[in-house]
C-alpha cells in the first residue's frame, strides 16, 4: 500500500509516497513506473494539492441502500451519474467557496473517489485492478435547492459544478481493497455520516466495468461512488472531514 | 476576422490561421499573441483537429424559443444545462461511433459554440467581448432514449458523454458577431436545421455572464448555446454536417 500525495513545496509542484508525516519525492510519471529520489520533504512543510488532476470527475446518484430505502427511491437497474468539470477541483486544507449566485443550503456528501491509472474503455472485472490506480476521499458538494427550482429539468450538473465543490484527496492510495472500506463524515467535529462499501447498489468494480462502456476515462479521472444517509447542509464556518481508514481525512472549511 | 484551426501535419500538431483552403503556421500560444510563421500549409495536405483543447463543455437545455413552443416546455428563469467530458469530443471529418452500450436513437443536435480566450468568472457584460475568444461549429449529439429511461432521474450527462458526442470544429472564429449568426444542419445532405442565434432565450453574451457566475471558464473552454427544432435521429451510416456561414462546417458521418 502506498499514499501518493501530489503537493506544492517552496513554488516547485511535485508528488510523491507519504508515510509517518515525510514524503519521499518521487520523477517521472506519478502512472507510469516513477522513480522515488533521496529528497525527503515533512508533510508540514508542504501545501497539498489534489492528488491528481482529472479530466472528469463522474458521481454516482442513489448508489447506496441505505439512503434508497430511506428516501423511498427504487434501485436502479444502472448507474445514474452527472460529471462534474475541472473547475471545481479543491484540495484538502482549503476552503469551500460559497457560491456567489446561489443562497440556498449547500451539503456535503461524503464519497469514496476511484481513480484510474490508465487510459481505458470497456473494461472487464479482470482488468479492473489493472485500471484502477488507486482511491481517494471525496467530499461531492450540492447547492441542493438547485435540484427541484426548475420544474422541467433537474439541475444536477449545475447544482455538482461550483468552483471548489468537487474536493478531493488528501491521499491517492493503491492495493488497498475497496470493499473493506468505510466513509465517515464530520461535520463540526461530529460524525453524521458513516457507512460502508458494501452497502453501495453498484461495488466500485462495477462502477468501473459500467461506466467505461460509455465513455473513456484517462490517468487520474475519478468515480465518486456516491453517498449515504446523513447529508447535511453545511453552515458559513463550518468544518467538514471525509474520513477513510486506510487512505487518510481530507479536511475543509466552508464559505469562510 | 480569422479562422484558426489546431490540425497534425506530417506527424507534428499545429496551429494556424486558415485562408483561401491554406494554413499559415503559428507559434506560441493560440490564447495569448500567437505568432505567425513564413510556413504555409495546404488544408488538403492535413487532419484537422478539434479548434481548441477544451477542460469542460457546456452544453444548454431549452434555449430556443421555436423549440420550446413546439415542444410545449415553459421559458426557463434561468440557463439550464449540462456538461460534456473532454473524452467525448471529436474533430470534423470524423466519424462519431455508434455507442456500444445504448441501441436506441442518437440524435443531431447542430448549436453555436461560445470559446474561451482567457479564465475567467463572474464575467460582467462589458468583459464579454474580452472574454470570449471566438466562436465555432458544435454537434451536441444526444442518447436521447436515456432521457427518460430511469422514471427517477433524467440521464442528461450520461446521453451526452458517450465518445465522440462533443464533435466541434472545423474552426475557431474570431471577431464575428455572434447575433447575425443562423445555424443549419444538414442530414445527407438535407437541410433538417436552420435556425438564427437572434431566437436564443439567454443570448451568447448572456449566456456568458450568467454561466460564468456558477463556474469558472478557462481558455478553451465551450459553452453549447442549445438547439432549435429539427432534431432527428442518425442512422448508421449518416452523414451530419453543421454549417455556419462566417465560421464553417463541421463534418462528420455517424456509425460507420
Amino acid at each position: 500500500m502506498s499514499h501518493w500525495v501530489r503537493f506544492r513545496h517552496e513554488d516547485k509542484i511535485s508528488f510523491g509516497t507519504l508515510e509517518d508525516e515525510q514524503i519521499t519525492v518521487h520523477e517521472g510519471d506519478l502512472f507510469d513506473q516513477p522513480k522515488g529520489t533521496s529528497e525527503r520533504v515533512p508533510l508540514e512543510a508542504v501545501k497539498l494539492l489534489t492528488p491528481t488532476e482529472p479530466t472528469k470527475m463522474v458521481g454516482l446518484v442513489n448508489n447506496l441502500r441505505a439512503a434508497a430505502t430511506k428516501q423511498g427511491l427504487s434501485i436502479p437497474e444502472e448507474p445514474l451519474f452527472f460529471i462534474k468539470p475541472t473547475s471545481s477541483f479543491l484540495p484538502t486544507n482549503t476552503n469551500i467557496p460559497k457560491p456567489e449566485s446561489y443562497d440556498g443550503r449547500v451539503m456535503y456528501e461524503g464519497e469514496l473517489g476511484i481513480v484510474f491509472g490508465k487510459t481505458c474503455k470497456n473494461v472487464s472485472e479482470a482488468e479492473v485492478t489493472d485500471c484502477v490506480f488507486g482511491y481517494t476521499c471525496v467530499n461531492d458538494v450540492t447547492a441542493f435547492q438547485l435540484l427541484d427550482k426548475d420544474e422541467s429539468f433537474a439541475q444536477w450538473s449545475r447544482a455538482k459544478s461550483f468552483d471548489g465543490f468537487g474536493t478531493f484527496g488528501p491521499a491517492l492510495v493503491t492495493d488497498i481493497d475497496p470493499e473493506t472500506l468505510q466513509i465517515q463524515t464530520l461535520l463540526n467535529g461530529r460524525v453524521r455520516q458513516d457507512y460502508p462499501v458494501s452497502d453501495m447498489i453498484f461495488s466500485p468494480s462495477e462502477l468501473v466495468q459500467l461506466l467505461s462502456r460509455d465513455m473513456t476515462f484517462y490517468p487520474g479521472d475519478v468515480i465518486c461512488c456516491g453517498t449515504s444517509t446523513g447529508v447535511l447542509p453545511m453552515r458559513p464556518g463550518s468544518t467538514v472531514e471525509i474520513k477513510i481508514d486506510g487512505i487518510g481525512t481530507l479536511h475543509n472549511t466552508y464559505g469562510k
